[in-house]
């Protein structure tokens, strides 16, 4: 069964907005196992969507359209989909009452504009919007179905959480059951490398990889007549991914970011953090302090961007820089010991670099950064050369930043082997 | 002349990577003028993709193709297209000695697969790449023009800004000349208000309106015969939303980010910032140092994430927030003039407050963030209540942050009237 993604608003087309719905659509019809050939953007045209409509549900069983469901003239949507659909729009007095109470609760005034979104095809299937007074509806004809989704990501996540990814589940035959595998530390083409021979030998466990900055992420999805058969046919890939990437692999989980993972790790073993950074400037603290009680094990740090600030919180010593340089071995060492010791932290994280456009020297060029993790005394001091402008250099020395603390702590913990591909990235 | 997008590649339909391609390619048109009615993306297949094309053309003047130039058999677009217009596939002697150039001098080994790009559709015109080995191709037919461009950003935007704005200017009827204003601290409803008569009332300029978390951005935007004209037309609308805006303007100009205005306010007076964060931790010190040269500026900067750090770094009292909490005007206040104080900086921002989604109450809910802002020994501290999750109600503060920096920073230099809705955003 082929599904199609339709996105409504000239905002949109004039690029005032990134389509992210788009992305996440994509990637959840993926995930369904469900085949997705084309995704169209079209405006608050009447004419111009009609026609979209009509041949997305010509050459699609699934069409689902995002935008366009709120309350004023421009907003068609509705309206034109149950035109297609041959559909008379009817008021929906239960909606209309959802409308009113939501709007009255949440303090805004009534206008009769409002109860437009009350208007629904005959004969569809109204799907409740937990987050604004927009519903979603489910027209199915004889051929197709077609689903109408608010355009606001905060309306429209939750509803297809909750109700249409279920509706779509039941669509398609069996049960699909997906896995993710998260990788970190190896490069994306030496980790593609590695599971070359599972991702092209297999169809069902199929396996999608997706690349982030310094990591990887397998997802392993079976299709299956249920969930206890769609697990046996992913649990022996899951396996065989845990054993080539071992230690790299920080989580299974789909919603832990690699940050998440370190801050567990620090909480469990009841370790506090520092951080001390240079070139990175405060990028490595705020993805620490994103993760919410983050305050446990994050104490405070510092971004030391002078000599001087270098030397004042974290006690680098003068003749350090002088004789080696900001941007070197030994000032990240003494970094990363001397935020431990001023902060009385278990770990510290120093990082400084070259992050460029301007400093670099062909002995230090743009993307030199040296890393120095300290975990309880222990110190270990890794050299990175990144590519890229700036800001992609940063945001990669913070990545390698929380995947050199992680290895560390593991290492620390207990004797783990890591994979390759560790010293340059 | 009607212009119209596609983005080709299987990676895309499976969200395995947001389109920012279509952001740029519609921002773009919509500046040049060119109306815009469908953005499409398709996968590497040759029967949609033909399809796809064929009724681009019928529909449209001017069709741009995004994606599918690379040398592996996937990559179908170029062959596709030339197919749909009727043309032969020919060696373009020039592209291939320029593709086996590119890859010598880069390292890279040449293989027979690399010089299928060399490949070009009979009386097309070829554009360069200067960022890789496919160049962009141009192949005009009776009734439309069919663009051809690179996948990678890094390719396709250095290619789009360098040749073929330059080509479809020279399409559409006269010049476009268009100017940015850009406007920081007044809401985006009240903006749009403010400014709604001559958005409304203006054929020529037009003005467009891209809201970003803190900040409205204008684009007044003319056509006219040419340059002079253009802007004899821009010239009294952007004067007139000088005149409303005043000085919540940061910027003319369209590359200049806020944090980028603030900068250079505090360079060009010599000043020297410093940061102390609490519920941002280090993100307004990132986006500072995000900016290169920053370090003319920004010496250091402090994450005082626990109540000790508050006390430690910035000599916040204990009494201060056992008395008023460590969320409080107090608190902020403290943590600004302490920052001055402990660093010997000219300005200090200190941020606190709650970004959840624990740790709020009844009288401090989440979202209640207090700024300080001490600017040579004077101190603002401001109450803002900001609404999302954790990580839109961390950079609304961090933007909100900036934004007081400059207003103080522009209240100490001079008297400045400041427009509306300064103290809640």
């Amino acid at each position: 069964m082929n599904a199609e993604l339709i996105f409504v608003g000239t905002e949109l087309l004039l690029g005032n907005i990134t389509n992210t719905n788009g992305v996440f659509l994509a990637q959840e019809l993926a995930n369904l196992g469900m085949p997705c050939y084309y995704q169209t953007i079209v405006g608050d045209n009447e004419e111009r969507l009609s026609a979209t409509i009509k041949q997305a549900v010509e050459r699609s069983e699934v069409v689902i359209l995002c935008g366009g469901l709120g309350p004023t003239e421009d907003d068609l949507t509705k309206e034109t989909a149950a035109a297609v659909c041959g559909r008379k729009l009817v008021m929906d007095e239960t909606v209309r009452a959802g409308i009113e109470e939501y709007l009255t609760t949440h303090g805004y005034k009534i206008t009769e504009n409002n109860f437009k979104q009350a208007l629904m095809p005959e004969g569809a299937t109204v799907v409740p919007n937990a987050n604004g007074t927009a519903p979603g509806v489910i027209i199915e004809t004889e051929t197709s179905r077609v689903i109408l989704l608010p355009g606001p990501p905060g309306e429209m996540i939750p509803m297809f959480k909750e109700h249409i990814r279920t509706y779509l589940d039941k669509l398609t035959p069996g049960t699909i059951v997906s896995q993710m595998v998260k990788v970190c530390g190896i490069g994306e083409s030496l980790a593609e490398t590695m599971a070359k021979d599972l991702i092209d030998g297999q169809k069902n466990p199929t396996i999608a990889t997706y690349a982030k900055t310094g990591e990887v992420h397998f997802r392993v999805t079976a299709m299956a007549e249920n969930e206890k058969e769609g697990l046996k046919l992913i649990k022996p890939v899951v396996k065989e991914l845990k054993v080539r990437f071992g230690a790299n692999i920080y989580s299974t989980d789909a919603d832990t970011t690699l940050e998440k993972a370190v801050v567990d790790l620090l909480k469990e073993n009841d370790l506090t953090v520092t951080t001390a950074e240079s070139c990175t400037g405060g990028m490595l603290a705020s993805r620490i302090v994103g993760i919410p009680g983050a305050s446990d094990m994050f104490k405070e740090g510092v971004v030391t961007y002078s000599n001087k600030a270098k030397r004042k919180y974290l006690g680098v010593r003068k003749s350090t820089i002088v004789k080696y340089g900001a941007v070197s071995e030994q000032t990240a060492r003494e970094m990363a010991k001397g935020g431990c010791d001023t902060t009385k932290s278990d770990a510290c994280v120093g990082i400084t670099g070259i992050a460029g456009p301007d400093g670099g020297t062909p002995e230090k060029p743009v993307g030199l950064v040296y890393i120095g993790v300290c975990v309880c005394g222990n110190t270990l001091v890794k050299e990175y050369r990144f590519s890229g402008n700036r800001t992609t250099i940063r945001e990669a020395a913070t990545s390698a930043a929380l995947i050199q603390l992680r290895e560390c702590l593991l290492s620390y913990f207990s004797e783990v082997t890591f994979g390759k591909d560790k010293k340059k990235k």
